[in-house]
C-alpha cells in the first residue's frame, strides 16, 4: 500500500478504536477524545485539570460545531501536534 | 514513537520529499503537487489532461489563496483521499 495510505490507515485506525466506545462510532464524544488524548498523547493533559483542558481540546476540534469530533477534525489536532512535536515544515 | 506521530513522521516525509525540489522547501509549488499526485497517487490523473486536473486540485488546496500548499494543506489532501480510498469513517 502507498505509503501515505499507510499514514491515513493508521489515523483511521487510531480513531475508530476511541470512536467507537460509545454512541457514535464515527465520531468522539468528549469522554472518547480524553481517553485518546490521555492514552495516546501521554503528558499532554496536565494531570490536575484534565477536564478543563478536553473542554479546551474539543472546541478547537469541533470546526462545524455540532458537538462531536470528526475523523477529519481529528486528522486535524494529529496534523498539528505532529507539526508542533516533530519539527514538520511550517 | 506513538503510532499517530509515525503517521505524521509519513505524511511529514513524503510532503518534504516533494516541496524541497524547487523553491520553498516548506510549500508545495504547482510543478511539486504535480510530481507528487503523479508518483503517490498513481492513477489520479487522467493522463491527457493532468495540467487542468492539477489546477483544479492546486486550487482546492490553497485554502488561503497564497499561491503554495503547505503541510496542513497537503495533509487535508491525504486525508480526505484516503477516507474516499480506505473506508474511513465519514
Amino acid at each position: 500500500m502507498p505509503e501515505l495510505f499507510t499514514a491515513v490507515a493508521i489515523l483511521s485506525g487510531c480513531f475508530k478504536k476511541y470512536a467507537g466506545t460509545d454512541g457514535d462510532p464515527n465520531t468522539l464524544s468528549k469522554a472518547e477524545l480524553k481517553k485518546l488524548l490521555q492514552t495516546e498523547f501521554e503528558g499532554l493533559l496536565s494531570k490536575g485539570n484534565d477536564n478543563k483542558e478536553v473542554d479546551r481540546f474539543f472546541e478547537a476540534l469541533d470546526q462545524d460545531k455540532n458537538g462531536k469530533v470528526d475523523f477529519v477534525e481529528f486528522s486535524t489536532l494529529v496534523i498539528t501536534l505532529g507539526m508542533a512535536l516533530n519539527d514538520c515544515p511550517k
